[in-house]
């Protein structure tokens, strides 16, 4: 949970609201709550943004607030592809000696979804769930295999689902072909892998299995920012509400994944995620059906 | 049809046979026979080659046989990503001056596959048909859009389907965004537009409504030449088994297309392309229908 300030070829925001647990939080709680949240924030976070995740059936028991601090914050620059990106400060504030602490009020929690942090700080959450979770699932980036590749190795072995970008997949596995990145990934620890495409869309990997779910085509991507945070809410969401881990449902939960990542985008920061209902997530599930559905028959 | 020599991560071919005709008459000859071939080669294009796609239902009548001069020869190198590549040597030869002559007995074609080539001997083939195929194809590059612009306007207000891949699309349409992008081509002409998108799939556009295909996810990509010519004859190929033209069809025709082109890609040049059969064919399109098949109840 943070600040942001953003900057894309649309426009440029004031320092807004944003954060891996924020994004998967407003994500998340479209479909399962409560929802047990764990982060650190400074006295400078507003107080009527913890009320309205509150409002939304998120626990903050596990937010420290540290008054005197400040939040973390992030700025950056998207180039016109939107697909990379520049970042021009980052102010780590509490997150520079964050110790997370599980509140006993979470430990019935059924589904860990771990947002991109340090990779000790996500082992630290795992080892104070007393109760092994029925799905662990990881989100990282390259910056942690940069510096704390060790760290990030001992969590791989820890959780069931790990979500990377495809650069990321090829950098943890030193293979190009994403299936062959996938085979070294799985023998780490995770029995599935996610790798996110961005405007290409999505894979899943288990076994010899494999899923491919498509990003919406959009007119325009106004804010890359919190995207993949947003699909990793959406899709832990739905794993929690249908309480269902089969290989079979987690396609279903990439798809409500990528229908909340394409509203994340077009507003923003949390702009468009904080608006939309039930009805508009339904309409757009129903538009990736309509994106891959087709017929055949073999004669 | 043409000579081509090739350099990838995995090898180096010798002077192979080549061609967007070729790889079309191969992948289409799959579905549907006659095909009527037009195109050109010099007295050095091996006859146990023609003889080949005789035997295969191609009629080589539109194939002029120069025999005193050189095929089309195009020598290039893959970079490790496989998806860009250096030229190496190109001999136009005996396509410097192609002047394609439509035979008496093409003329009750009902599908028309216009391969990449010169607007101008493209928009020949349109205009020498005296009754207008049902279906009206066109795959072309962004070596056309630097060199014969106008040309190729020309073409497109006369064709049913454009193939071009993603920064074509972006090229010919000044638009980076696909749905823009597509937007403005059909604008252009064609009521249907095929994006490909290499390893990432495929999007067909007609009006407001788009179809996903991805690409099947491959361990290793041996030589993608060839791999959009044999899409287009998968895709051209299933039309002219079934005789239908609706969206809903040319959804399934991108699958077959997309299925071919994912065993070209296997070996060098034509050399997968050859040797395989329905049960391939079938079995790879089943590996599709189970790549983006999900259940979602929307409750």
């Amino acid at each position: 949970m943070a600040f942001d300030a953003i900057e894309t070829p649309f426009g440029k925001s004031d320092r807004i609201i944003g954060g891996a647990a924020t994004y998967i939080a407003w994500s998340a709680s479209n479909f399962t709550k409560p929802i047990y949240q764990i982060s650190v924030v400074g006295g400078d976070f507003p107080q009527s943004e913890l009320d309205a995740l509150t409002a939304r059936g998120v626990r903050l028991e596990g937010v420290q607030i540290k008054k005197d601090e400040k939040s973390f914050f992030w700025s950056g620059k998207y180039h016109l592809d939107m697909n990379s990106r520049d970042t021009l400060d980052t102010q780590l504030n509490v997150l520079a000696d964050f110790t997370p602490v599980v509140p006993d009020s979470y430990q019935d929690a059924e589904f860990l979804m771990l947002g991109n942090l340090l990779p000790s700080v996500q082992l630290s959450v795992i080892e104070q769930i007393k109760r092994r979770p029925k799905l662990v699932v990881m989100d990282t980036m390259n910056f942690w295999m940069d510096t704390a590749m060790d760290d990030l190795k001992k969590v791989l072995q820890k959780v069931d689902v790990l979500l990377v970008n495809d650069s990321e997949a090829r950098q943890l596995s030193g293979q190009h072909s994403l299936v062959k990145a996938a085979k070294e990934i799985i023998k780490m620890g995770p029995k599935f892998l996610i790798i996110k495409k961005g405007e290409h869309g999505a894979l899943l990997f288990n076994g010899n299995e494999v899923f491919f779910a498509p990003a919406l085509p959009l007119e325009d991507v106004f804010d890359p920012t919190g995207a993949g945070d947003t699909f990793a809410g959406g899709f832990i969401g739905h794993i929690a509400k249908t309480r269902d881990i089969s290989f079979q449902n987690m396609k279903t939960a990439i798809i409500v994944g990528s229908a909340m990542a394409s509203y994340c985008v077009e507003k923003f920061g949390t702009g468009r995620l904080v608006e939309i209902t039930k009805q508009d997530i339904d309409e757009r599930i129903r538009q990736f059906v309509e994106l891959v559905n087709f017929d055949i028959t073999l004669t």
